[in-house]
């Protein structure tokens, strides 16, 4: 290793920006690989290598140059990954743990485990007799089903509900990744998960969080999770077992459904979360640091929280102008917000920021946060959900 | 103002560094006059723009494409500042405070304030009778006195404590800026108190710290500052004064001398500083972030302690290697630590991190943060001060 660590991270958006605002302080040195679209990292980098993710050459070029190889996000050439992997780089999360960003590998990876995961079949479409597999996994589940590409989505995006009429032609037209298909849930509510392992297996989670979803779209993220002590610990130790399933060093996020009183594994993302943003001043340890040093093999730091209630909102682009034109408004509101702008530019819908803060009181900092989120995306005061008395979304 | 704030920093030291690390997730872009010596900024700072913080030329050039122009230490060409400012630019501080950068200054506008401060005499060696003037005051003193450079002095250099031998000798053959002289003082203590101010004259201070010196140089840091209520209302009210009186805008830092059960200023620094490292992961509000924000003149930030007890000890470098490469020997044996490193190269005695620790127990969490610290610089588990059952440092 040189004197100084380096780490290499694929990919140039928000999450390699907050990889950097961790790795300063540690005094690691971050060296991203950024396409031309993207937006995030560039501002806050100054080691920044341009080149696709896909690019064998310039991936070679990355890994040959780091002491540890880690991702902004999962679309990358896995094949040239390996390939560095077993020419002795240390790549974290490994080509092995990234297969696990193909929800059909989640499902029948996690099922095959024992562990937790709601009733599922996997179509391709491709494959002769995937139509009559289809219609009678959705028969069993009343005929109402939710089909989910594979690969490729987020933030809601590839996600369908599917009702009887409808399954069978859009299986027939549907193209590309296989689709996972699940009967649709009555949820109490959403938790997450966040885990940190090193190549030891040594691993520590985060206490469990209540994750807030608006179209499918990761809203709001609160602590504490609201479902009690019986279902926390029962969510911490799926997501530990979810993250030695799948060889998980780092940080992985594991996202449960709650239904009918237990949990059920829902997604994994084997990186750095959306879900994990208000570790950064709502925990003893933030979820980039405590990456960065489980990649690195470095002791973990503690996961315990720093106040009785934390809450985050995204900013979402909204409304003419910029975010970054407008802290004073939400500051004035919210004095104690901490606002992260991800110098994205703005498009409807495209998640540009979020603010996080801190409290004694669950209802109060998640209105805080959302009002302060609200004013940043320029959609005034922020549309809150209606909660009850817990602060929990009323469903 | 642009879409996007746009702040211009003159040097690229370790404050820079961290007011980079603060800029990033308010979504605030800097922009850094780095001197080709300076280190700490480069690293982790992409819109770098070279040259010497005494060029007319470079500092014009910084002052005109950004919106606010601040300082990462004071050996800035005040002249050209000051045509920048007249021309409309906001230069915070102003020249005006920085000149409270100058100890003689410092000393005899905050006494001409009724603000409490040692007994002094500002001599100037070149000036006739200058060697009468430090004799006389000297024997109203007892003899001994302490001179210090009244500019371009920091972490203990340029600092003479002189016996009624040696004072004619040193005031005969002294060059450069004139010399503040002061009596030796039976410190009980030394206590700092950050501000921050507003343009509007809004302004709020952090909690009362405890500063332990080692060879007239920062060592340590602690909340609480051990003084006492009544103490720490005085030095906070005469704090507040001192910004006040120096029209800071940004933040201050107030360094007290605490004798005989009173206040008496010290110095000041009119920017970020040392003393305020711990308000990062201590305080609701950062010293980097409450900068930006009242130079930028938004909402300041609240600034309680996270914790009940915070202390930030010193990495000075020493022995062999570098301490970015030593991490994980830190956070095996202080898991919970907050590293700081700077980036800087290490020569003996120089400031190259920090490392700060938040806990229940004062004296517990001062222990964890020196051994962190000690492990980091190469020193072993460093050379605690001796200290008493309160944690605070034996005389």
């Amino acid at each position: 290793m040189r004197h100084q660590p380096t780490v290499g991270v694929v990919g140039g958006g928000q999450l390699a920006r907050m990889l950097a605002e961790a790795a300063s302080p540690l005094g690691v040195h971050l060296r991203v690989l950024a396409a031309p679209g993207d937006e995030g990292a560039a501002e806050v980098v100054p080691d920044l290598v341009p080149g696709e993710p896909d690019d064998p050459v310039a991936l070679r070029r990355l890994g040959e140059s780091v002491d540890v190889l880690t991702i902004d996000h999962e679309n990358v050439d896995f094949g040239t990954l390996a390939q560095l992997e077993s020419e002795g780089l240390a790549v974290r999360p490994s080509p092995f743990t990234l297969g696990f960003a193909d929800k059909a590998v989640q499902r029948r990876e996690l099922a095959r485990a024992g562990l937790p995961v709601p009733r599922f079949e996997v179509v391709d479409p491709s494959a002769a007799g995937s139509v009559e597999r289809a219609t009678a996994f959705a028969e069993a589940q009343g005929g109402e089903v939710v089909a989910k590409a594979s690969r490729g989505g987020y933030d809601g995006r590839a996600v369908w509900m599917l009702g009887r009429d409808e399954l069978r032609d859009f299986v027939e037209r549907h193209e590309g990744a296989p689709l996972v298909l699940e009967p649709r849930l009555a949820l109490d509510s959403e938790v997450a998960v966040l885990v940190a392992r090193r190549p030891s297996g040594e691993m520590v989670t985060w206490p469990v969080l209540e994750t807030v979803q608006v179209d499918g779209m990761c809203d709001e993220v609160v602590f504490p999770s609201g479902v009690g002590p019986g279902l926390d610990r029962e969510a911490a130790e799926v997501a530990s077992a979810v993250a030695e399933v799948c060889g998980a060093v780092g940080v992985v996020a594991v996202e449960l459904f709650v239904v009918g009183g237990r949990v059920l594994v829902n997604e994994i993302a084997p990186r750095v979360h959306n879900t994990g943003h208000l570790t950064i001043e709502g925990s003893r340890t933030s979820q980039f640091e405590q990456h960065l040093r489980a990649i690195l093999d470095w002791p973990l730091g503690p996961t315990g929280m720093r106040s009785a209630a934390v809450a985050m909102a995204n900013v979402v682009g909204a409304g003419p102008g910029d975010p970054r034109s407008r802290q004073t408004e939400a500051l004035e509101a919210v004095p104690e917000a901490h606002l992260h702008l991800y110098g994205k530019s703005v498009r409807p819908g495209r998640k540009v920021g979020h603010v996080t803060t801190l409290g004694p009181d669950r209802a109060e900092v998640r209105r805080r946060a959302k009002e302060a989120a609200g004013l940043l995306g320029g959609t005034g005061v922020g549309a809150p959900q209606e909660w009850d008395a817990e602060g929990r979304s009323k469903p």
